[in-house]
């Protein structure tokens, strides 16, 4: 991915995504003697960053130009096929089948199967209810009940598994199977471009901004993100915010190669899991992400808590990362200028209140 | 105030006010069966709509035409005198003392002093850091601690009083001594035209609004807004919406003249008091607003533990008004499309974690 993916991007997605605001936060620019701006994608349709990269691959994919080729040879390799035949001739308008089917949305005709801890779940979900498909969503039994309720509610096939490892080897088990295409949750380059849109406005509202502090999960936010700073303000550093609980990059990177990891349980359910070994975030992470960090899980409720009490906001625990990385002092932003991700906001109320407590 | 006044407010307050996002509410449309969206002025800085009023009335007391004039003549006519000669002298620009003093900000050499229940005062604080000046601000000593200490944190000069009627009874006392202009927080053009602004702004994001619903208390708001919406979209309806615990509007009306209540204890702090019986918000109403309604305390709370629970979004008592009487049904919007506005945020963290429980 290159800039001008995440600038189409942007073009195709507008539509549907809320032009989220960037809030200067008087609390952490108090407490950190810097100036700090929270990116409140938490305000989107679905309460999460993740509907940028689903609106982009779908509607990339109806294009017929796009991530369904991509899924596909994904999808041929993992049932140990080569696809390149098969992609090319759905390129070819001479194959008149697959030009006739274009009539329908083609995740009508060959479903989207995806695994996600529940955001981007709930985000291809709605996506799916929007533009006329079903997609099947693996997700873990034990995500959150808002995040697992919206998946259904918009009328995806949800199916359970016990933790995200486990959900993504059953879906990608099942794409292998020839029963739809695989799409992962994070590494796609529709999905990454779709989240690097979030740095074009950051950029666009804050061009003298000296740090971007994202929260990391499969690394597919970062990713994009990473990739539209850097080629736009490559003075501006690019911060990662990993949980102990669960932090493939900060290992991989140590390692030269994504390493498996154990995952712990945390409050940041959404963050927690192993890196797809196939993942084209490794390698974007390496060349756009300066640095990576860890916070704890009384970092995360701090946050948490000092969110609700000062600016009357709500995070999930994997969207309250990157601003209790800066709370707690672990990056230092004192003079200088930082926009942090505020990345979703699904948590169950009753989690809420026990943080609150 | 006509819809001139509102445009110009809207070109004044550009630089210091985010243009909120009026954001669909998937939750209230499932429950209602209509299209429902928030106009979300929680997330304006200071946590409320107020800021658009404050705003407003500063930078017009700067220029030297506008509200100074306006609030001398209250004042003034507080002190029982007649201030014709004063005002036409100071827009006399052959006045050379008057002339020469603009070179400060007009506030810094006469104080402006206001009264709130809370949000007012704290947008009037900031508004006053970010230009230069230091308010003098009465206010409820029940009001909720975020509010009080942002007014101090803003460095206003903050009076506290036993509720917002004996509160508002001592700034116009101190303002009739000669200390310095009184600046209500409803009755005044340009916290009107301020507040209209969010008219404008939902008006162009969904031009086919059959209902506009808004928290009421001293009537700026809904007199602003109203005065953009009938402009602009006569057959859109305005609803106002008063707490039980106190409802001079509702009152009012129905014996066609402002008439003292009692006001009780209420989860909408933002919204009890009696109406400054000179406010030119009551005449405003009868001719911009379709009706009132009032909802209960249990409402509100029902109100915001769905907010919190469902769009995962937190709303101060006054705040959740509209928005309990969407979901009491006590306005029926099945059908129909609604924009509701979220007024302000500030609520502490304790008494929040109280509703959710």
């Amino acid at each position: 991915m290159i800039l001008p993916d995440i600038l189409a991007a942007r073009r195709r997605i507008a539509p549907y995504v809320l032009r989220t605001p960037l809030r200067r936060s008087e609390w952490l620019s108090h407490e950190t003697g810097g100036e700090v701006f929270l990116k409140l994608e938490s305000l989107q349709p679905t309460n999460s960053f993740k509907i940028r990269g689903a609106f982009n691959a779908a509607i990339h994919l109806s294009s017929g130009l796009g991530p369904l080729d991509f899924a596909l040879r994904a999808s041929f390799k993992a049932a140990g096929l080569r696809s390149s035949s098969f992609v090319q001739g759905r390129r070819s308008s001479a194959e008149a089948p697959e030009a006739s089917r274009r009539r329908l949305h083609p995740a009508q005709l060959t479903p989207i199967i995806t695994a996600s801890a529940g955001n981007h779940g709930r985000a291809l979900a709605y996506t799916g209810e929007r533009l006329g498909f079903r997609p099947i969503v693996y997700a873990p039994e034990t995500a959150p009940r808002s995040k697992l309720d919206a998946i259904r509610a918009h009328g995806a096939d949800l199916r359970l598994a016990r933790d995200y490892d486990e959900a993504e080897r059953q879906a990608k088990a099942h794409a292998a199977s020839g029963a739809g295409v695989w799409l992962s949750p994070f590494s796609h380059p529709d999905i990454v471009s779709g989240a690097g849109t979030i740095g074009l406005e950051i950029l666009e509202d804050l061009p003298a901004v000296d740090a971007v502090i994202v929260p990391v999960g499969g690394g597919g936010l970062i990713g994009g993100m990473g990739i539209a700073v850097k080629a736009i303000a490559p003075h501006a550093e690019v911060v990662g915010v990993e949980v102990e609980a669960s932090h493939p990059f900060t290992d991989g990177l140590a390692a030269g190669r994504i390493v498996p990891i154990e995952v712990g349980p945390s409050l940041a359910d959404g963050l927690v899991g192993n890196l797809d070994p196939d993942t084209i975030t490794f390698d974007i992470a390496r060349r756009v992400v300066d640095r990576f960090v860890l916070v704890s899980e009384d970092d995360l409720v701090a946050g948490l808590r000092g969110l609700v009490a000062h600016e009357h906001l709500i995070a999930e625990g994997a969207g309250i990362a990157a601003i209790a990385a800066v709370l707690a002092g672990t990056i230092d932003v004192r003079g200088r200028t930082a926009a942090v991700i505020l990345s979703g906001a699904n948590i169950d109320s009753e989690r809420l209140k026990g943080v609150l407590s």
